[in-house]
């Protein structure tokens, strides 16, 4: 009976495995055979297979038949080729034990180096090496290596144990160093490695029980046991729950001849990237450090040397890299990140992956094109598909905010939600009046607030960023923030804001205003003082890849705007036409919010019908300025959406001011009578519209349903404007969109109001536009009977932030600090499902409105306006379930752009 | 060719149509043939079939071929029947005019009498009839009753003429009394009512711009008209859209010769039902009035007798009555409303009909289970399904509240939410405290509170009902009300309350504390005073045909209850079980607020499980109170549910409070210190837990996977209440449920606790019982992913009215009064769907959870506990997609049974 194979060896320019067996061997195995097979210098070994452990694991820690045969087997090859054999007191073999699954995985077992020395075979590396330094240093280092990686186990095991962990290694030689009055590891003599060596085995056995193993056999299978079992480690079971990477997969055994960096001055390691991973340039790039082993390159004890100067001091030896650098850029198509070594003037390659995890965005995506340019990645459309393939999203959103620099080490005073991305930096004001004023004296400032209202909108404006203490991702400061791409960081609860004091501090840190802080948006950090950062950019490959990326895909990419500058920006970056155009921010401008509380608080028809009366000439102007920019593009308008009480002051703080009126009025006698009414009167209109789930409440189409006036304004100057532009000779789609129907006779009605008003308006203009009307589907129910409400609509727009809130039962607002994140750490939940849309339910809704709205509409036109319409994972489901776009944030567009030619690809 | 019969004939004993043709004949028409076929002296006439009005609509008021002919023949029969001539100056033949729908439809036109009189048939009248002022009278009233029912017309339509109407005529007859200084119309003789009929010609000319049409075939034909018009008038039409009634189906018009009941002391007129509509006794039940046309009765100006006089006076009229009432009764199975008139000595029926819609729901109940019991209905089972079938929830409804007397008139002074049914009375109490005081001093009291919250919960148990200014059907005042079965008007915002003067007022009227008030929840009403009122009662009758109802039914019937006492009342009323036990009441209840309160605030896990350890043994003698009442019944569980802060203080008036102290301790130098410190810490707890959306945040199982140590508490409490119990011998059935699910997770999570604890204590009780988990489905996404929520859950139970708030984005206390029932007025929604289930969205995915969690786990158990569980039509499609079981509020459990059973029968 033929035996499974468990066991490849790689070695003497041939390797039993290859790139493709990744599965079986791991990454590193699989590349180490790879490797092996082009000819590259790799030390040889065998790989142990992931099917070994599995079956380790099934079995409670049996190995299956055979697996013990095959081990010795591929050692004595190794022996062979090494000439050398495991344990032989002459000449003995080291090798290096390491882990390697199908997927990179954090908590796993990583390395243990200079496996094979015990009291015997160290006396041969002296005689061998002349370097008695050297050998007692090995040995000590992998007395310390093995007892923390092979046998401390993890807190929460039954098998840990703390005696054995590396910092109580390193106590021991501390002590050593100090007896000899040394700061330096490299102040100790041999005689005092020896004597920490000896120190280390002493403590070995109190705290295990037993010698420490001597013979290398048993220090191989110990070391091979120990990489199975830390397949299952809590930290590794944890991360594959989260990732959701299956639990039977298991985890390859690398086991490898050592080769020795710190033999000498002719000795050295390094690690070198095919192209500089920072800028993209196509230079070999990386450090060298002489007489070194790769954990000193690691610690920084000494600095290393750019890799360019390698070539000046070993012109040959930097060409052989160079040569086997190119090689594997060539083979893998991919930047490769490489660690090497160089062992008496011999080179040894150790590793290769791919450098992109470890690049900048902007790095990768000159490294891509100019591959494909070059040819590297396929002829012609085909390089250009793999270009636009191995780009990520990330990379794009790296270049399209300032970031903070990363090579920049500081620590932030405090985190709140990553509300808008970007990072930004001035001096603190605290009131929007401060920010007008401080930015028209030219200076860039931070605005800082408790939280925002509409009354603070126009300090977001000149202000580079926002900074509040209250709220999430959608509350107020956070979504004015994004609309306008200004970077925000909201609910930052560690700061304690003093606005009549003007000053807020964190901790013992005290901040007033004028004091330059740094946000950093993407990641919510704020800094203290000015921090550097790199500014956005569409660079010229960038442009070339999208355009690419547009060859491919077939979802359009429009975006949300509401502002002429924002649809600019947009149609710049590729839009296609705006998906979501908010009335509402307009009705918050600050010349135009008096008007508007005086149409929220008329008492009758007709003086609502005065104010709005006011408000059409903004309004029809506003749609005047955005139907020029998108010229020959749709724009997609949506209908007041939000509860009216927004327009007017914060309850709370009205209900304040009220009671401390009431008692300086009654001890007064009745000075502050006038101002006391007046604010009475406001807090009644108030308090008669406050709503005890505003989300659910008087908003959107049943506004419009409730007071007709409003829409009819709304349609008033939409149509007047579109007729305009169109007499100018702009080519004008408007598209009319009403928002929270839940039922269609919502939709019917509205329908009904807004063509009268738009057919009213054509005959006075004299003229006709084409124009659609249609719908956000937001609401579970419009979803669930999409058939009906299709019959009247023109195109549906999937308001999924909405409608994950209504689908979940969760209000974005109060979950997202409260519990949505502590549900993604548990688990419960894998992602936010309001940044990636939850495909199981709110995409289930998607489907079925797609499909249903369809049956009864073919002509309908299918798109997405909410948040998720600028996340790679949606806009993927977005794309499989057949919609006709995506609408998503001017900044997010080349984003989209990209994601929806990847959906393509991948099909 | 032959031509389609539109004219059908009734008289002479036999008639062309019959019962079942009343989709062609309309009601009336179908009835009339019916009558006469059995051989009931009916006036001969005949009907126009619904078929010729709509082709009359359908062309634009042309009549089909041949109905002229038809119309013409049928005409000719019924002279001939009657030996009289219409228009005929000798011998003319007087007729009625009345429109007759398939379905019973108001606003369509009713009856035109008398129609033939002219001025020259009006003196064959006098010469037949030898009183002169019966025929100037019958004469008078043709002209008002024509002008107004055939030409006036409907305000909006375009021949309306307002100067036709009814008063216009009546008026002028005023204007004649007044000349004669009379007041009564019977004061008035021939000859003035012949200045009336002059009066009246005259003013008629003058508003129509024509002569009154004399020519009775006109009459006709412009009468005949006007039925076919009045199908399709704005009310008739609006009405037609709200019931869903089709508008092609158009109505039938009955011409019949006339008989009078005004013709002398031998005539006389009507109603009689089979047996008594408010008792349900049978007995032949009605009234007669001498010398009188139907008119005269309704308008109540002479006092008609009881029919039982009848008996005495003309025994023989009254026998051969009897015999035709019992002989319909047989005939239709159904209690029957009949009218009749006395011509001369001469019966003839003139109508029957059901007189089920006009008795009492007690008279509905015993007149069918009599029925069925005599045989009536069908033989054995047949009877018994019949009298089910024909007993609507409505009757049964009726029985268990107080109602007021229906026999009252008397006029509310404000009218707000219909939020818990029954009639109340009791003396105004403005605080629970005083309830409670005031109670046990003897009183009947009414709490009337601006709303209500969990501090106001101990004045609920002693009020005999609540009246609150604010908060709609599902406010605190509300649910609590319902689970209590007390009167509950909600949200009488007509009503202001002086809390501090002990007073509230409705415009002028000022109702003093101790002033007593009947309050009625069925309606919304509020009256002054004491209004009397009918108690409820569970008759041996309603017993009787619910046991029938049981026989039939496929669907279990549960209930919703918090206390032991519901239970009984549940149980009592035929409930099979608890569906679902709300564990936060319990928490409200005063004695445990404050601990609850404490668990809140605590600031250490420690501190929360301190307080938590002392509320366990008061939740655990809860469920011991139930389970003991639930013997042998399953009871669900539903673990906590509302956000915490609903057990704190009101944030509005807690700040109010800290501003005034703030403010009075400033300026008294800190004497309030300790006071304002302990306030202010409060307020800080209640900002921090306050939430934008509170029916979308922080309660549900996310309590419990964020604060475990609740849950565990509440799963220990209900185990060990299941262990003692079973210990004690009672058969205990308990299932879990935990509320909120939205992702499969939430659940497993959860389940995983309880399970944890219930191992626990059923090895320190030593005992075991069986217990089930499972949970409300009443998100969206639970719904959409209830294939992977069945995995984890024995059971799902629809909360369909959170599950109706959230797939309709709806806050049923934010939209109830603002816009929910404008848009039932508006036709935008057919039906409140909170109060009925809503097929199209939510229903949708209640089937889809129904079969999709049955998928994955064929042994769910299915039911429903949102308060559609008491609703007919929820029951309806409840059965329809296959629930186990619904659960509603003890009182409606009768209801349910009923429902339950007519849905089976009616598959």
């Amino acid at each position: 009976m033929s035996q499974q194979k468990y066991v490849y060896f790689f070695g003497e320019g041939k390797a039993e495995g290859s790139a493709e067996m990744r599965a079986e061997l791991g990454g590193k195995g699989a590349n180490l055979a790879e490797m092996t097979n082009l000819g590259l210098p790799v030390p040889p070994g065998y790989t142990i297979s992931t099917q070994a452990c599995a079956y380790y694991y099934q079995h409670n820690g049996i190995y299956p038949d055979g697996l013990d045969e095959q081990i010795e087997a591929n050692l004595a090859k190794l022996e062979k080729a090494m000439g050398k054999k495991l344990g032989d007191p002459e000449n003995p073999l080291l090798v290096s034990v390491r882990s390697g699954a199908p997927v990179s995985m954090p908590g796993m077992m990583d390395t243990v180096l200079n496996l094979g020395l015990n009291d015997e075979t160290i006396k041969a590396l002296i005689k061998q090496t002349k370097d008695e330094r050297f050998a007692y240093d090995a040995y000590r280092r992998f007395i310390m290596m093995f007892s923390d990686v092979v046998l401390s186990g993890e807190e929460g095991e039954p098998n840990y144990r703390p005696g054995l962990k590396r910092h109580k290694f390193e106590e021991l030689f501390d002590e050593v160093k100090e007896e000899r009055g040394v700061r330096q590891d490299t102040e100790v003599d041999a005689k005092g490695l020896k004597e920490v060596v000896e120190k280390s085995k002493e403590h070995f056995k109190e705290a295990y029980g037993k010698e420490f193993p001597a013979d290398p056999k048993e220090q191989l299978r110990l070391a091979t046991n120990a990489v199975f079992e830390s397949w299952n480690n809590p930290r590794a079971n944890a991360f594959r729950k989260i990732k959701g990477i299956r639990d039977d997969l298991g985890t390859a055994v690398n086991v490898q001849a050592m080769v020795f960096g710190n033999m000498g001055e002719d000795s050295g390691t390094g690690v070198a990237f095919t192209r500089d991973p920072m800028t993209g340039e196509n230079v070999l790039y990386g450090n060298y450090l002489g007489n070194a082993q790769g954990e000193d390159v690691v610690s920084g004890a000494r600095q290393a040397m750019p890799i360019s100067e390698m070539r000046e001091i070993m012109p040959t030896l930097y060409e052989e890299l160079k040569g086997h650098a190119e090689r594997l850029e060539t083979h893998y198509k991919d930047l490769q990140d490489i660690e090497f070594t160089v062992e008496k003037g011999k080179l040894f390659i150790l590793q290769t992956r791919s450098g992109v995890p470890t690049a900048t965005g902007r790095a990768v995506i000159k490294i891509l094109v100019d591959m494909a340019e070059e040819g590297l990645l396929g002829e012609g459309e085909e390089g250009r598909k793999q270009a636009v393939l191995k780009v990520q999203p990330d990379h794009v959103d790296q270049l399209l905010h300032p970031q903070i620099d990363p090579t920049v080490e500081v620590e932030p005073i405090a985190k709140g939600v990553n509300a808008a991305p970007g990072a930004a930096v001035g001096a603190v004001v605290f009131t929007p009046d401060d920010a007008v004023s401080e930015a028209q004296a030219g200076k860039d400032v931070i605005l800082v607030r408790p939280e925002t209202t509409p009354d603070d909108v126009h300090g977001f404006a000149p202000a580079q960023g926002v900074l509040t203490q209250i709220g999430g991702a959608t509350s107020h400061a956070a979504l004015v923030a994004r609309g306008m791409g200004k970077p925000c960081v909201a609910g930052c609860d560690q700061i304690s804001i003093d606005l009549d004091g003007k000053r807020f501090t964190v901790g013992d840190i005290v901040v007033n205003e004028g004091d330059t802080i740094t946000i950093d948006g993407t990641t919510g950090d704020v800094y203290l003082g000015e921090i550097p950062t790199i500014p956005p950019e569409m660079t010229d490959e960038l442009r070339k890849l999208l355009s690419w990326a547009d060859d491919f895909r077939w979802l359009g990419v429009w975006t949300n705007a509401d502002y002429p500058r924002d649809a600019k920006v947009a149609r710049d970056f590729g839009a296609e036409g705006i998906g979501l155009c908010r009335t509402e921010h307009m009705f918050m401008e600050r010349e135009r919010l008096p008007i508007v509380q005086e149409m929220i608080l008329a008492s009758t028809v007709e003086e609502r019908q005065a104010a709005l009366d006011r408000l059409l000439p903004f309004q029809r102007d506003d749609f005047i300025g955005i139907f020029r920019v998108m010229d020959g593009l749709p724009v997609i308008i949506r209908l007041i959406d939000p509860p009216l009480h927004e327009f007017l002051p914060v309850h709370e703080e009205l209900l304040e001011d009220v009671t401390k009126l009431r008692i300086a009025n009654h001890q007064l006698g009745g000075v502050f009578a006038d101002e006391l009414e007046q604010k009475e009167e406001m807090l009644e209109a108030v308090e008669g519209m406050r709503e005890m789930n505003p989300m659910l409440g008087l908003r959107g189409c049943r506004l419009g349903l409730i007071m007709p006036e409003i829409i009819e304004m709304q349609a008033r100057a939409i149509i007047t404007a579109a007729c305009m532009v169109k007499k100018e000779g702009v080519d004008v789609h408007p598209e009319i969109m009403v928002p929270l129907v839940g039922h269609a006779n919502e939709l019917k009605t509205t329908k009904d109001k807004i063509e009268a008003v738009a057919k009213q308006v054509m005959e006075e203009q004299k003229i006709t536009v084409d124009y659609k009307i249609g719908t956000m589907i937001e609401i579970p129910r419009a979803a669930l009977t999409a058939d009906e409400v299709a019959e009247a609509a023109d195109f549906f727009s999937f308001g999924t932030n909405d409608l994950t809130q209504t689908t979940f039962g969760i209000s974005r607002d109060d979950a997202e600090a409260k519990f949505l994140m502590r549900y993604v750490e548990q688990g419960i939940l894998t992602e936010n499902p309001f940044q990636t849309l939850d495909r199981d339910g709110v995409g289930k809704l998607v489907e079925m409105a797609v499909e249903n709205g369809r049956k009864t509409n073919s002509q309908l036109e299918v798109g997405i306006c909410g948040e998720h319409g600028g996340d790679p994972s949606s806009i993927e489901f977005c794309h499989q379930v057949g919609l006709n776009y995506v609408s998503c944030s001017p900044f997010r567009v080349p984003i989209a752009r990209l994601a929806a030619a990847h959906a393509k690809l991948k099909e």
